[in-house]
């Protein structure tokens, strides 16, 4: 008998830049926790066990016949083998149903959670890999409005159905991390800015005011991270949160624009949930936190509704 | 007597990328034009005397008493001198009242044209340099509206007042060749492209219809141009095209949100223009070329008015 006889699944949370182990026991509660900047796009020759085994071979090898569960970009195209999205509406039990099934040198199998897709009212696909996992542990009410900060950021709206099952009815993807991040390290917007003024919370507020008014003239608006710049108005410290704060102004605007809901859950990293928190706040928009580890528990919820932990004890 | 007995104006348009100078004759017709890659930004040293002479010394020797004017990122602060901005509404009055003179060795001055400020509805200022002389130079109606398209596209209305000082009420800057760039040089969206297709003009306008009606919701209607290649509903050659006419149906749609023009005059680069003609048109607005040489027509205008042609003839 060994440590890892406690183990019940290993769940991995595997991106586009990192690779996230858990080793989680009864009731999924996280024994161990080991990272590698080994994500998608990082794996050499796409050798993905052997990225898999360097971070936690030891696990598998004391534990062949526990499950293990991936969520994130390792199902797509450039990932370890694409996981075909599941349709929303879509909730634990249609993702349960799709896992994609790969066997492991050793015995033990691995399995990739599906993304999900939808088709907007604006007509156009949209697509998710590893935050629907995340929105199953968030914990969200029926008909409750989520949001995942970063470089793409989610709105998620869940179905007012019969809860439990976590039934995401539809989300919109906004490039929101990736425009700052663009205008500031390649663009005009960054010329004016100095870096190393730490935070700016008045000139994120302003500039989070002024996205909110003016999201239906994002691509005029953004050029005040320039003029408010060049009439001394905004300071060159101060310009990089007056830029974080018009595009998640302009963020919420636009997911807002038809109906604001009375709070969104925020669900991901803590310093970006508190500057979406304060942008929120100027719409009037409460914003609680979703509890932490809401990945590694919804990656335990979906292999329990898979099947996954059930025998072996 | 020699050939430059004809020169009545010597005019630049020196921008950040380039420097662009004519010699005018009687009437401020265009008797010989040459350029250089020598944009504000690509001075050595910022000896801007130098790169003029490099450029058409031989102009200045032969004809020492014209005046020589100059448009453009050349009156910024990075440029030769900066000629500070006149607030709107401003006119060719206006501007000819202020312009920023620098006395050159061999005896000509240079008059420097000055830039347009604004602030608009959002309560933001707005800048441009250079444009306000092509606008003077474009043969605008009273009450019309013009665009000149670009890295950052300008939409400019014109008073309703007494004709011919050409007086231009406000004006908004759009990033939209800006963002263009980014985000296919050095974002996600230009990772699904391929740049060799020639042109795609149905994906032009798919992107055009769904930016014009999406314009309020952009920063996520963006993503379209990576999802809609995924989904495999745009080829990969034809997804810059798309994302184009995204983007420039997002500025036409947010510029006119208030209220639709019947049609607006484009300045500028033909290929540029037939581009946003073909969105306009999706939008139901006529969209007629300015005449050519509207640069060297309105620096003729600017001369003309600030009485920089009188006598020496």
């Amino acid at each position: 008998m060994n440590a890892h006889d406690t183990t019940r699944l290993i769940a991995l949370d595997w991106g586009t830049s990192n690779l996230r182990a858990s080793r989680l026991g009864d009731g999924g509660q996280v024994l161990e926790t080991r990272a590698a900047a080994g994500g998608v796009m990082a794996v050499p020759e796409r050798r993905f066990e052997a990225a898999l085994r360097a971070l936690c071979g030891d696990w598998l090898d004391a534990a062949p016949r526990r499950p293990v569960i991936a969520s994130g970009m390792v199902g797509s195209r450039q990932g370890w083998q694409e996981a075909p999205y599941v349709a929303c509406p879509a909730g634990l039990a249609q993702a349960a149903a799709q896992l994609t099934r790969i066997d492991l040198a050793g015995g033990a199998a691995l399995h990739i959670v599906p993304g999900l897709r939808c088709v907007g009212r604006d007509g156009q696909h949209d697509v998710m890999r590893g935050e629907e996992t995340q929105l199953w542990g968030a914990d969200l009410a029926p008909g409750s409005v989520a949001v995942l900060p970063g470089t793409h950021a989610k709105w998620a709206w869940l179905g007012e159905g019969s809860g439990g099952q976590g039934e995401i009815t539809s989300f919109q993807t906004y490039m929101t991390g990736e425009l700052y991040g663009l205008a500031t390290a390649h663009g005009i917007l960054g010329r004016l800015m100095r870096f190393d003024g730490g935070p700016q919370p008045a000139a994120f507020e302003r500039g989070a005011r002024l996205g909110l008014a003016e999201h239906a003239n994002a691509t005029h608006v953004l050029f005040a991270a320039r003029t408010a710049g060049l009439m001394g108005e905004v300071a060159p410290e101060a310009l990089p949160d007056f830029l974080s704060g018009l595009l998640i102004g302009i963020e919420i605007g636009s997911a807002t624009r038809a109906a604001t809901p009375r709070a969104v859950t925020l669900v991901g990293d803590d310093a970006l949930c508190a500057r979406y928190a304060a942008a929120l706040a100027c719409a009037g928009i409460d914003a609680p936190n979703a509890p932490p580890e809401a990945t590694t528990r919804g990656q335990w919820r979906v292999a329990e509704a898979a099947g996954l932990l059930e025998g072996g004890r």
